[in-house]
């Protein structure tokens, strides 16, 4: 069974991206057009989410602040289609413990839930806006992203990335940690340096000069340089490494935030351009960075890019699953009956359990990667699965995402211990039980096909009720299904599902 | 640096195994002979140290009569030179939580240590024992062996094992959970039956009957099924099914284990014959024996042969290493380059903090795969890098070897938690915070070196103190270099290690 069939995305669909970033919300909403996109609208508000981050903990007021910005956004979005819209969110929640209190009332006021994204899933997101505002020729790209609480670097050619890093960099961090008070002096200039400096130390031997030909800078803070030096003739175009000198000893006569003034500087960075230059400024030092040119495209507009191939049956997941597959050798034989046998009780139940196409999506990944922990050991391969499902790289997914298939695939087999569930937020938990119980039959099933073909049996779902009817006899000529069936009736039980059997 | 260099093992070398099994405990010492060994003693006790396993504890009459045991084994082994001793454990101590109470008095006792291997790594080295005393012909053979706490299943062609597999299955464990107060019944036998069968079925696909040409039993119940059924006249040579059919039957008549009487069975074997021939019979069926030979050859002629193999230079763990760095592609350069700055602590270190050549061998192999986990994700690789060297199977290693190279991959960088040494014995956390002393310093200076030469700097060490001394300026004009080095002194400290930087 496929996802239900969407159609091709036709010439001049709306679709839309939201980027939860650190430091601002961007809304873009674009127009589909051979294959590239039109804005359409583009909306920008400061709502310095990761300003109210404290102790790993958003602030009411910063969530106030950021939902009030989505109850905006949302005016504008009721002429996009649910499923065409993308919503991500990055370095502040990544890092927010209780980023459910921000990410559950969004989906209510959005109507479409909330991505919180690896910031190497941000990097590749970055890499996609970036690369559709440059020229296809086939040079070696640095990328670099300064955002509000991380930076992404990312090396690539045409649409490709190739390496792709996120570091706890930020210019929002950077501003409140080294400018205490928003005081400039030569000493935290100095500090904020040297801590880009060391952070960056990690990767100067897989992202310096000698890796790639031209330097891109994306975000706010380098369009911002940018535009400061060319106003002010330090450089004829993008950033090079005199400029910045220049820039630097001019912000260090300002003895606070307040009183900086610069031709070409937008009030609204006031408070974060003296911590991105210093970022800045030891990111061309480390990694031999002597030119950079910069690039409008970013984030949201890759968001609006993935979205447009995940529309049009090109998604970079099932691209990632399939890597995983082949690095881990898994069996794929197996892993199609596995995924058939889903197919079965997922037709049979979606309707009772209000399953949609996002949870088929699911299953089928689940079903296609289940094995992938066997290169490991195959004592406990199924938390090996779930290791690798939750702390791999996974291009295209969502961390929600990486950590339900983590889920299903630990679920799948032996006792359910009710710790699994825990930490899912009420709605998925609910889902997820229907999904693992799905999961864990067709496993349990996987072994009787290669024998013979399964019987015609009834599949019935209501409420938390599954049962299951098979032909006379049966069931006494496979002894081991049914124990194992009798196992499954225990085990599901424990997750509040009643499995009958007869 | 090298390990210090070993003579090749000259010809009449006296080399000791000593198997700790579940149901038996074996020695034997056997002199080498062109490649081959020749058993020069061989003992066995049944010591059923799997009988006194409860609750997964070692009760402490099992643990005095194993050490008992060990202290007859003692007096001959003083003609075996210690390194030329090796010592396994298996199921009884894999499963004890409380094995330390058993292996550091035993090491005490035998004067070298005790290796708990995992059930994988004792299928290896099965294999190995039974390869050599088989024709070295190329029919692929599923070799198996059922000992009193788990079966080991191995399919392989010469001396190459292909799959290794080990299950929850043994006579001992299965005579005590299936046959209470040793009473034998249709239904008792049927349990015993029907359970092997379940965990069998594991494994089918990949065991079955048509992966493999001929079938070889090794292990004490194995050999004592086939020479009842040879004395019977119920087979001419080796186990058949319908031998097996006589066997069971005829066992079926008695009621109770003491009153087991056949042909051809040892009275020792009494109390374990049952189960061994349902899980037999069980192991016919699943897998779709016809027919098995046995062998003699068994863990330790295997333990024997890996270690003629360890000790002239074909360290089966040096295979497994370049596996795992091939498979997860790490940088051999990079590991190269830590490894030689270990070699350079370890080196001035050695003798005040009385480092061995086991200890070399830690490092060497932490250094060389310090990186794997950044096949997973870059972010934490050095848990991931952890996670795999704890779980995966990697032919070769003790349980404590992997546990120790796990320990120093994942605490090499970042903060020392202090759950990092909980639950080693007392002597192996000295040894391990030293180790972790120099790798933490190795890392450190890994980046160095691909910029310029390191600078002649003295390194002493005493007691828990370790003092570096660098040349006049040098720390200054290596600022990096040196805001790690004070990171290290603050957590080193934590690990009570006192580094002094001058």
């Amino acid at each position: 069974m496929d996802a239900e069939q969407q159609d091709p995305l036709p010439d001049g669909s709306l679709l839309a991206a939201i980027d939860l970033g650190s430091n601002s919300f961007h809304l873009i909403i674009a127009k589909t057009e051979h294959g590239e996109m039109r804005p359409v609208e583009v909306l920008a508000e400061k709502v310095q989410l990761g300003a109210g981050l404290i102790d790993d903990r958003l602030t009411q007021e910063a969530i106030d602040r950021g939902l009030d910005c989505l109850s905006r956004f949302a005016q504008l979005l009721g002429s996009v289609e649910p499923q065409r819209i993308r919503v991500v969110g990055t370095n502040a929640l990544r890092q927010a413990e209780n980023r459910l209190d921000f990410t559950l009332p969004a989906r209510e006021i959005l109507g479409t839930r909330v991505d919180v994204i690896y910031g190497r899933e941000e990097a590749r997101l970055v890499y996609l806006g970036v690369a559709h505002t440059l020229a296809d020729d086939a040079n070696s790209r640095l990328v670099i992203d300064i955002g509000g609480g991380s930076t992404e670097f990312i090396i690539g050619q045409r649409f490709e990335p190739q390496k792709l890093e996120s570091l706890q960099i930020g210019c929002v961090s950077f501003s409140s940690d080294c400018f205490a008070n928003g005081v400039i002096s030569a000493g935290n200039y100095q500090r904020a340096y040297n801590r880009a400096r060391l952070e960056t130390s990690q990767i100067r031997y897989r992202y310096g000069a000698e890796h790639w030909a031209e330097c891109v800078g994306s975000s706010g803070t380098l369009n911002a340089i940018e535009s400061i030096v060319v106003v002010n003739g330090w450089s004829e175009t993008g950033i090079t490494r005199k400029a910045l000198v220049k820039l630097e000893k001019k912000l260090l006569k300002f003895g606070h935030f307040d009183e900086i003034k610069l031709n070409g500087l937008n009030e609204s960075r006031r408070n974060v351009i003296v911590a991105g230059v210093a970022i800045t400024s030891a990111l061309f030092d480390i990694l031999g960075i002597e030119q950079m040119r910069t690039s409008k495209g970013a984030l949201r507009e890759g968001v609006i890019y993935d979205l447009m191939g995940r529309l049009s049956h090109e998604d970079v997941r099932e691209r990632t699953v399939n890597a995983l597959v082949q690095r881990y050798a898994a069996d794929e034989p197996t892993a199609a009956i596995v995924e058939r046998r889903c197919a079965t009780f997922f037709s049979a139940t979606r309707g009772s359990w209000e399953l949609e196409n996002e949870d088929w999506e699911l299953l089928h990944w689940a079903a296609r990667t289940h094995e992938i922990g066997m290169a490991i050991s195959h004592k406990h391969f199924n938390r090996h699965t779930a290791y690798l499902l939750r702390n791999a790289d996974l291009p295209g997914f969502s961390q929600e995402e990486q950590e339900q298939l983590a889920i299903l695939t630990e679920g799948l087999r032996g006792k359910i211990t009710p710790e699994l569930l825990v930490g899912l937020p009420k709605s998925t938990r609910g889902r997820l039980r229907y999904l693992l119980t799905i999961i864990r039959l067709a496993v349990c099933f996987k072994h009787v096909e290669t024998l013979e073909q399964l019987p015609e049996f009834g599949v019935q779902a209501e409420d938390d009720v599954l049962s299951l009817g098979f032909p006379e006899d049966w069931l006494e000529a496979h002894p081991l299904t049914h124990s194992e069936l009798m196992n499954q009736q225990e085990y599901l039980g424990r997750i509040g599902i009643e499995l009958n059997v007869s």
